[in-house]
């Protein structure tokens, strides 16, 4: 992919290397491929059930995770998915009754936001129809093999990381 | 996850199925975790390198693929980062230079967008660039292993496939 060939004389160890990089980079649309097929069929089927968007099932579940409630920059934060809108979503479940936004005592500025009774019954709802689609989704794998996936994809999140750190140091 | 325990008697059945369900769940989330992290790790690179977003080198990937051009919905279709607008994106480069954006003499209504020559050099510069950062984010994964992950993933890929096309049907 790159626009400078290597010279003739040096062709070997960069068209190793070159090939080696080329590996990395399919690696890594198939990994987006996977990622992106899984998450379309979990949005379109939380739309078609639930009538709920793939952020606020993420919001939804970041709370439920933490029944002490979050403040709103920590919960942007925990977001797995991105493009949603975490105000306007939080603005919404509190006008459902499915959460509840309050200002703490030693800190009147910030907001801690908490699933409702209700909202974690319909969330716990949601996340049981929605932890069966995944395993759907993942079936055609043998559990073997699901268990090497995880395992690999424990290496590369932490090569990823480590990396990252490197960039950023 | 789900809000129904199972009864007593059916506890070893429904346990196991449960187990399973929670473990491709888990397994979902490291892989959107990866993928997540890649993506973060890439976008901060062009910005920062080339003052361009994802959905723009997307974009222009996607052209540079296709030297006969796309039309504007194919060119859609084919991005694999949600949340760039497409047309937005089209405009500015045709404002610079690097693509053209012409209606075909025999579908006047549809427009096939192009890389120019200067489009194609500024992608290709950015690609060589992207591709040997993508290789470094996983070199902590060995050759043996990352070929292994690839092969899971086009598993994993056919099952997601075969799944969202059931669920479709």
């Amino acid at each position: 992919m790159s626009e400078h060939a290597p010279a003739p004389g040096r062709v070997d160890r960069e068209s190793r290397l070159a090939h080696g990089d080329h590996e990395a980079l399919r690696l890594w649309l198939r990994l987006l491929t996977c990622s992106s097929l899984v998450e379309a069929s979990v949005r379109s089927q939380l739309r078609r059930d639930f009538n709920c968007t793939l952020p606020r099932f993420d919001l939804m579940s970041q709370l439920e995770r933490h029944p002490e409630g979050l403040r709103m920059g920590e919960l942007s934060r925990r977001m797995m998915v991105t493009g949603g809108n975490v105000t306007g979503i939080a603005d919404q479940l509190v006008k459902e009754g499915l959460v509840t936004r309050e200002a703490p005592p030693d800190d009147r500025r910030a907001f801690v936001v908490k699933l409702t009774p209700a909202g974690r019954k319909a969330f716990l709802r949601m996340a049981g129809a929605h932890e069966a689609w995944v395993a759907r989704l993942f079936a055609g794998l043998p559990a073997v093999e699901r268990r090497q996936l995880h395992a690999l994809l424990a290496k590369l999140k932490d090569s990823v990381t480590a990396s990252a750190r490197s960039e950023a140091a």
